[in-house]
This record gives C-alpha cells, structure tokens and sequence, in this order.
C-alpha cells in the first residue's frame, strides 16, 4: 500500500519506519520540501522510503497518518489539502496536548469535542480514523514491548476505513482492537492522556498500556 | 471502623453494605434525616447499619464516602459540614457528570480541574483521597466480578489518608491499588468516565474493568 505520513516527530518516525518494515511504500510529508528529520528517515529506510511537504505526502498515500501535534494538526491537513485528502483514510494518532501552560500539559479540546472530531468536521470528505493515540510511539509499531495482552482503540465513522485501519494495525502485532464507534469516541481517547502522563510519571516508564478486563 | 456515607443512591447503597459486612460501623445521610432509602438501606443491613442526614453521616465517621451524584457534591459536603469532617478522610467515589443535556453525559469539570479538587480546596481541612470512581458499584465492592487481575486508582495529598483507603480497599477484595499522587491526579481519574461509558455501550455490560500492563 501507499501511505503518507504528516508529521516528522518520534510519532511519524516510528510509524514510518514500521509501515516500510510490514511492506508498505511511505512519504513523509512536512511544511518544507525537504525537512532534515525527514530526509535522514528516507535515507535510513531505504527504497520504499521518501519525503516531501505534506501535500505530497497526502496526494501520495492511499491511507495517511497524521502524527503532528495536535496543536499543529489542524494547519498540517489543511496545507495536506482536502483534495489530495478526499475519499482518503485519515488516521488521527495526534493527541491536542497544549504544553505552553507548563507540565503537566492539558488538552485544547475534549469533554464535548475532540481533535479527531475537529479534523473530521473541518475535511468532511476524508474518512477519519482515531488510533494508536493512547500509548508511546514505541508501544504502538511493536505491541510486544509491554507484555501479555493489552488494547488498541479506534473510532470513526467508516466502517470500510476502520477495517482499513485494523488491517494495518494487526500488522503491526496488535490483537486485541477495540472498536469504539463513531469518531466522538475520540474524546474518551484522548482524555485518556491525563491519567497515561500521570501513570508514565508513577512507572517512570512510558512502556505500559491499557487493557481493559471483563 | 466508624463510617459515614453521604447518598443513599446505588453507590451508598453498595458500599454501605459492603463497608457493614466486613465490620464497620455505618450511617447513611441523605438531605432529610429520614430518606426512605436510607431507611430500607438501614433495615436491611442489621444492627451496624444506621441512617440520619449529611451531617450525621459526616459526625459519625472518622472516614466518610462521597456516594453523592457529582452535580450534587458539593452542597452534599456542604451540608455535611466542615466542622464534622474536620481532620477526616473525605474518599471521593463521585464523578461530575452532567445528564442535563443528553446522552452520553458530559463532565461538569475536567481538563485544568476536578470535582475532588473542588471539594478539597473548598474544604482544606478534610483529606480528601479520589478513589474507586473509575468502575460500575458493583465492581466496586466485589473485584472477582471481573475475572483476573485489573486495577483501582487512588490519589490525594494526605499519605495517611490514602494509607486508611488503602486498607479499606484491600478488605474488599482488591489486589492492585495505583497510587497515582496528589489530589491534581483526579483530573485524569475522572476523565476516564467517557472512555468508560462508551466500553460499556460497547459490552452491554458494566462488568468491566481497567488494567494497566507493563
């Protein structure tokens, strides 16, 4: 498969590198042409891998991950642009964590809206997806770091899309993936961060995830 | 043990119950000194189990349980009365949800505050420990409803407080109690609501619980 990647961070680079490892060709777009961090990724990953602005990135993938941060999500999809976005699956790993008030950061959206949903809104054409937001970048492209079985939640509004979505992320090793339902279950993700900041404070340890027992 | 539970709803109700049979001394407040469900409560809970008002409740515990809805909290505290409580552990069970504009319920206060810190800033000289807020009653009370190993959160400022909850917990059962630090870690115990009324959508069932893996 295609897939662009928005966003050069640990978020991007460790999905990037993992969506070449299971097979995939990957783009990773940012604001430049040619973003440092995302060149030296295209170089350390090979043939299947390449770079370009984040319109590239969008026009290239047939799935595209947004691992901005959420701050900067909104402006990253609108320079993708909605029309090499449109039709396309969109998979929302951000979280909208505002840093500028100090530690530990807060969210700048939830309880009645969520990035997720704002992306959604604002690019109705684009299947959004919510996943792989409540654990490290680390835990997400190789499950097997935390021991024993523990989850993966998405939501969106397209089935055909979180299938899509589900294939990738059974790829990565992940088994247990709990389908939430729409995209407004992305406010319960992502006001999962405030509790996963403070765990990853108690554990000083960020390899730990959420498993939810019945 | 002396202790006071504030509402006579389904989480007074099972806690009171539980809180008697493993060998405390408990006496339900509500608003009116003779709410019918106090009183059944009371009936059928024998010789250790007694009813009277908020302020009641809070004299007569040297711990006493917030089982209140969260909109309601804090009058309920108020009622109880500083002076009752002073010195006292205050373990706060509630979760401000708000129903008044539809399903799924929204939170009053999340994100930069809690409903715990609410109360423990509005009554300074109660130590207020956030617990058990985080899972169906049921649950609550009785762990081995949900097969295996799986987790209740605690915080709050006072080490001692959370040490007498600590051991409360323990008598009913739980095994891996999560101290997640001061009274500010309500923030993300609370905001756990809407991931879990949308698990529970999801199961059909109540019975269910989160676990941290590492």
């Amino acid at each position: 498969m295609k897939i662009g990647i928005l966003g050069t961070g640990m978020v991007g680079v460790a999905l990037g590198s993992k969506l070449v490892q299971v097979g995939h060709d990957v783009k990773m777009g940012s604001r430049t042409p040619n973003n440092e961090k995302a060149v030296t990724w295209a170089k350390e990953n090979g043939a299947h891998a390449s770079y370009g602005t984040f319109a590239d990135a969008a026009a290239f993938g047939e799935v595209v991950f947004n691992c901005t941060a959420g701050t900067a999500s909104l402006a990253a999809v609108t320079a993708a642009g909605a029309a090499n976005l449109k039709g396309k699956v969109l998979v929302d790993v951000a979280n909208p964590l505002d840093f500028s008030k100090g530690m530990p950061p807060t969210l700048t959206v939830c309880n009645t809206d969520s990035l997720a949903e704002q992306i959604q809104r604002a690019f109705p054409s684009v299947n959004v997806v919510k996943a792989l937001n409540t654990m490290n970048c680390a835990v997400m492209v190789n499950p097997t770091l935390v021991p024993g079985d523990h989850d993966v939640f998405l939501c969106g509004n397209d089935r055909q899309a979180k299938e899509k979505v589900t294939e990738i992320v059974k790829s990565f090793g992940w088994r247990s993936i709990i389908d939430l339902g729409d995209i407004t279950a992305a406010r319960g993700m992502e006001m999962l961060l405030p509790i996963w900041l403070r765990l990853m404070g108690h554990y000083q340890s960020p390899n730990f995830n959420f498993k939810i027992v019945r």
